[in-house]
């Protein structure tokens, strides 16, 4: 298999948890997003939308969007699976992903900040942007499993939810969100860290890191 | 079930679909999204995010976010199927639906665009953010399925991509994005629109409706 990603992008940085937790080598074919590489037409020929991740499988097809590649892979290598088998459990796994993958991350990824920018915000109000996104998904998130025991999001094991929660911790940081104010979520990224499968996945490991 | 929506929610109108066409009814618990209504103590103890849709089941689960939602509502319903049974089919699909609901939708909602004006951006510039965000997802989709056979998004049969496209094209009109760029998406649209689910779920047929 191919990844197409980068090193800094949270959507390519869930798919590496992925691959790595079932175990599975791509090769990782980095796109500078701040060149604008994504947006090649060669890129563009392989992912019409321009953006990072993209999985080519090793029958030449095509997936995007990590959400979509992440529940091919656990279909397709269920083991350890990535969501649990009860429908209801699922449901909220799902949607504890969704709010980080639908309604924080595309809010502050690359390409609004840099409309926000174009329409002539300074960097200190587009910095307050993407902090406001972060601290909204995030505040949700904390309150969404705080009844949840266990050491994970969801119970003793890494899901769908974990993948996406450490990546989008990562950006809170990095736009300046005091993340102490979610306990909850950083009790599941401790777990996370500890497993070689997250660590090696982490932006500064990657062979573009910068 | 209950259903806590907004008659113009692009993601309350997807479930609303999914209920219609698996044959479902729920009681419409509607809250006004220009009055702040999803802010209110009240649902904050449904939904901790404050956005719609919320569905409760007849076991008193609430379930948040319209994808996660609707899969579940495919798991517990089987019958009529929202996403195909292969793999690879079932991640196109998604991929679809993704890029409107998490690289579209939530970078046009209401929500967001508050946000735009209370930086200062007049109505023009916020329309036209609107517009470009709506421009950019259903560009992609258009690409997406350009060689699909068949009346809807994916085959003969609506799908969960389906219940994302539809709404969302009424967002770009609203919007004043010129939808004739798309003449794919408009076949799919025109088979939606041809069946009573897709028809009763439209924010004008909505209870709350203005």
């Amino acid at each position: 298999m191919k990844l197409h990603g980068y090193f800094r992008s949270s959507a390519s940085y869930r798919v590496r948890i992925a691959l790595n937790l079932k175990g599975l080598t791509a090769q990782h074919l980095p796109h500078h997003l701040r060149k604008g590489e994504q947006s090649t037409p060669a890129y563009l020929a392989i992912n019409p939308q321009g953006l990072v991740p993209a999985l080519e499988s090793d029958a030449g097809e095509v997936l995007i969007q990590s959400l979509a590649i992440i529940e091919w892979l656990d279909e397709t290598h269920p083991e350890p699976p990535l969501l649990p088998r009860d429908p209801l459990q699922r449901a909220k796994v799902r949607a504890f992903a969704q709010v980080l993958a639908c309604d924080t991350h595309p809010v502050q990824n690359l390409k609004v900040l840099s409309r926000l920018r174009e329409l002539g915000l300074g960097d200190e109000k587009v910095t307050a942007w993407a902090g406001w996104a972060n601290r909204e998904g995030l505040s949700a998130c904390e309150k969404l499993i705080a009844a949840e025991p266990g050491r994970f999001c969801f119970g003793d094991k890494p899901s769908l939810a974990d993948l996406c929660l450490i990546p989008q911790l990562g950006n809170a940081r990095r736009f300046g969100v005091d993340v102490s104010a979610f306990p909850r979520l950083l009790k599941a990224e401790a777990a996370a860290m500890a497993l070689k499968a997250f660590a090696d996945a982490a932006p500064d490991k990657q062979p573009d890191a910068e």
